[in-house]
């Protein structure tokens, strides 16, 4: 039966600094590389075998994913690289630091910003230093100034059906390494959650989900790799 | 102009305690692992702007890869990875120590072994501790038993045909991480080296050697990028 494996990268440095990061390209951490590293020896332990992955073009995904991969003597997969997959876009927010960015604007605002579901944050400006506009793994592609979850969701799920879901009908097992809200994404559509629950429900850095799916790619079963 | 940019992987494992390798997998050391970062940055500071790579199923290939396009920040880049770019199989010598084979079979015949252009070494054993027919990455795979460097070009070349070059008329600037031999089929084909010389010309590791090509990818000019 088809098995997906959902993992969020490990600890960035802006996760560290808790600041917005959204689009742009920010590294792991030395503890992220770690965490990226015991989720491929976990699941080589589990004898978790995926046949193909997929990641964002965002290094702090791909570098997850290449250490997990590396870790399982598996580097030697396919790996489908995709913006589809990359983190929400956080608009003007990105770079700000969570703290400064909630003094300032209040935290009510700052958590309708975080935890709506289609509220999108203000759109980054076009002299902002984190504009992407020329960066060339974006040549071609209509880069996004802000997105909601809701936004996300909507650029997520057509790659998933047209991309992801015909090779786990074809019976492979797929691994995804990606972003806390690409994944969201993935997991409301699996497991059928409601727009507000959505936005609250948190995905830990560098912990495998397995999602054990039937021939219509039904979640028969859903757990973190590490509690089985 | 179509360019196309070739790099042996770092120092392995095996080349430092000088065994015959082959299709075992044997993952690069920390020299060769700095080497490859070396090569990234290398291409970075010269303006080498890959589109596309290609790299064989083995670690020390990938690794190289990955770690010339982490430094290179570009790590986002898509990357194809094939058996028909694996090095050379080298059959019954697999594993076997380079000086202890030659005290065993006498220098003479190691040297038609190494290097002969049509005369592949013994076949490995079925028993052997580096059969490959269990490995998941051969599945349906008629891996080689032994291979001699025309046998590693009659495989190479088709993939070079069917694969790269479509890419490289289409205008890109292709990246390929390979090894001694499946490179020296390449080179031999781009700059028309005879049967006699291509088996001794050496491919060093880690360092970008560039191809410029014309439309109809003829060499117009190849270099090693340090030297530019």
């Amino acid at each position: 039966m088809p098995k997906l494996i959902l993992i969020r990268h490990g600890q960035s440095q802006w996760n560290l600094e808790n600041r917005f990061t959204g689009w742009w390209d920010v590294d792991v951490t030395e503890k992220g590389a770690a965490e990226a590293w015991a989720a491929g020896e976990l699941m080589k332990a589990k004898g978790i075998a995926p046949d193909t992955c997929f990641t964002s073009v965002q290094t702090r995904a791909i570098k997850t994913l290449n250490l997990a991969l590396e870790a399982m003597g598996r580097l030697w997969l396919p790996v489908t690289k995709d913006w589809h997959l990359n983190e929400r876009h956080y608009g003007g927010l990105t770079g700000l630091d969570k703290a400064e960015t909630a003094a300032k604007h209040g935290d009510e605002q700052v958590h309708i910003w975080r935890r709506s579901f289609d509220i999108p944050p203000p759109p980054l400006e076009a002299d902002s230093p984190y504009d992407l506009s020329k960066d060339p793994r974006y040549a071609g592609i209509a880069i996004p100034n802000t997105e909601s979850l809701k936004d996300t969701i909507a650029r997520v799920l057509p790659y998933w059906e047209g991309v992801i879901a015909p090779e786990l009908k074809a019976g492979k097992t797929v691994l995804i390494s990606a972003h806390g809200n690409s994944l969201r994404a993935l997991v409301k559509h699996l497991s059928g959650i409601s727009d507000t629950e959505i936005t609250g429900l948190e995905i830990p850095t560098g912990q495998p989900i397995v999602y054990e799916l039937d021939d219509a790619l039904n979640a028969t079963d859903r757990y973190y790799l590490s509690e089985r």
